[in-house]
């Protein structure tokens, strides 16, 4: 009855040739709905999007727009009614509405079950350590004194996350001793052994509901406020450790059984890893793919979800660099200028100028990875001045 | 007066951050214009198009639509008030209706003058031939007479052209003796002499209105009834060959004062180059760019249009091919199996099939021509397939 309904509005929008173009839905209206957008254009692909207001950044790709937020159930459904597949670009969903939808027939890409192991950290760490997958020791506690044992058993600081609703950064806590923080009441912490950090990486993994799966090249990120605002691909590592990052990003993907791109951040510790967080959704340490990889991440989403063969994931270069733009600044007035550095490739999201929000990212491919940061770092650096 | 009316309808639609995003206008909503938005989109810069109705491809890439005909001054400057510049997917549009924009204010990139070139082959021939640069021996004939005197003179068959409007092979006839044809009444012919084509290349050149321009590296494009079906790049010619096709693509560029992408076809007879066509928009010739160089010919039109440096026009990898989707055949059909293809990059348009339409194209990159044609021809074949 839906595809009925679907093709009929297809059909009375006047606006395709024969057949039906496939459509994809997206929860969420952000920079990474609009370059999803951008790659699914080229496959003749449409996108509908849930956006909060008209001013998200998809709906400048040519993504139509339904109104509304995420934790509308009302809005979901009108979204997957002008959708064959509903895919996300956040964690923001409320899971019984995902379940919901799922028992009502619509299509999510990933699962609900999948979506559920971005958005609960919790259940993610006891999901991955089932299956005898690193990750930092942890425990769940819910009273001042559960978290000073954990402190106590694995030394300070801990870290400490709220399970829910965290990202770049926000809702995490590094408690230094005893008494610095307590769950508020019925309220519950994960809280984690602080790892030794030596070095930050990511792995982006393309997988297709019938398990086919191709990771990307291991990328090495460089957080500042916990926020990703430089990356470097491949990671500088030696060759071993990044086929093994490779390997437990896979089986990461297929634990969870993960559809589209799933982001794994890792902690590398003495040479060991360690899962740090999951995305299930395009991933801001994917951005470089767009120039640096044969298929990007975004086209792979879209091939993904719709259960079409996976892109070839290699780099196309030697080295890579992506560059984060942040504000306060408004990027567009250095614009010219980040154009007259060579080689910069820049990406901006269309969004209102605010301190610490990500307003486009620039890319640079070299021969090396210090030439080609430089580029990257150059264009960025007049992206962000203020003028 | 404009650029306020233009702002302040920025402000109604509400949709924009502080500053004002550079409005480009596109006369055409094709796939020129489609590709074009989808890089003016990484630039935060807003493209209106003149389309003919609400099915065009441009349109699915988030331009705002002006509905109308090219060949309405009224439309024309509809777009025109929705516009910081005007340019152009195709060559019809009345000269007339251009310099009167332009006598109005409305900027356009190219300028009347310059598009010209490419609406009027005679005027173009001889702006040319005024510079020395090498064009075909030619005439303009008013008569069976001067028709037939002219290939008594350079021998038969001559090639006979429409002076405007031809484009893919339509207007141009071969005619292998006198009295095969001859101009209506009061109607003129360009007939030139029939050149003996060892090989046909093109060149783009991207050429901001300061005067600053680079050149892509020159492509062989191979013919199939007129219409580019597959390409090569770079050619494989002669470096000295390949150097003077450089140059002198730029020569014509800044002869006829270019501005934005600027498409020079070339014949080879003897070693010898001769200009063929020239188009002042983005070209067929140049899909490749998007992915086998460093800036595309749409990145960098939307550049040189706004006055802004151009990009690297460079060659990412050792050789790219191109292969352009033809119908009758809807290409949705045979996706999946083109996106089965290692390295193929697929581009649909979102147009109706028909017989003889360009659907969409294919481009693959490789260590070889020959590696990177059989991807790009195999993924074709795919979305060719009747089925």
């Amino acid at each position: 009855m839906r595809a009925t309904a679907v093709a009929a509005a297809d059909e009375a929008a006047g606006a395709r040739p024969a057949g039906r173009r496939p459509r994809i839905g997206i929860v969420g209206a952000g920079q990474l709905a609009r370059m999803t957008a951008q790659a699914a254009l080229d496959l003749d692909v449409a996108v509908t999007v849930l956006a909060r207001d008209d001013r998200e950044p998809a709906l400048a790709a040519g993504a139509r727009p339904i109104l509304g937020p995420p934790d509308s159930l009302a809005a979901l459904r009108r979204l997957a009614a002008l959708s064959d597949v509903v895919t996300f670009d956040h964690e923001l969903v409320p899971s019984a509405h995902l379940a919901e939808l799922e028992a009502s027939g619509v299509r999510l890409a990933p699962s609900a079950a999948a979506k559920l192991m971005a958005q609960d950290k919790a259940r993610q760490r006891e999901a991955l350590a089932a299956r005898g997958l690193p990750v930092p020791e942890h425990r769940l506690v819910r009273s001042e004194a559960e978290l000073d044992a954990f402190g106590a058993e694995h030394g300070w600081p801990v870290v400490a996350k709220a399970p829910r609703g965290g990202y770049d950064g926000r809702g995490v806590m590094v408690l230094d001793g005893p008494g610095a923080a307590s769950p508020g009441d019925g309220d519950v912490l994960l809280v984690e052994r602080h790892v030794a950090i030596a070095c930050e990486l990511a792995v982006l993994v393309a997988r297709s509901a019938d398990g086919s799966a191709a990771a990307y090249p291991v990328v090495e990120t460089i957080q500042v406020d916990g926020m990703c605002r430089e990356l470097l691909m491949p990671a500088r590592i030696d060759p071993a450790l990044a086929s093994r990052a490779s390997s437990l990003a896979l089986d990461v993907a297929a634990t969870i059984g993960a559809t589209g791109i799933l982001a794994v951040e890792l902690f590398v510790e003495d040479g060991r890893l360690l899962v740090n967080e999951l995305a299930l959704r395009p991933h801001n340490s994917g951005h470089a793919t767009i120039e640096a990889c044969t298929t990007s991440q975004f086209a792979n989403h879209v091939r993904a979800v719709l259960g079409w063969p996976l892109g070839v994931t290699g780099l196309v270069a030697p080295a890579a660099a992506m560059v984060n733009v942040v504000g306060p600044a408004d990027p567009r007035a250095g614009l010219p200028a980040a154009l007259a550095v060579p080689g910069a490739h820049v990406h901006l999201y269309g969004k209102a100028p605010r301190p610490g929000r990500k307003l486009g990212h620039v890319t640079a491919l070299g021969p090396t990875h210090d030439e080609a940061l430089a580029v990257a770092r150059a264009a960025a650096a007049h992206l962000e001045e203020d003028r």
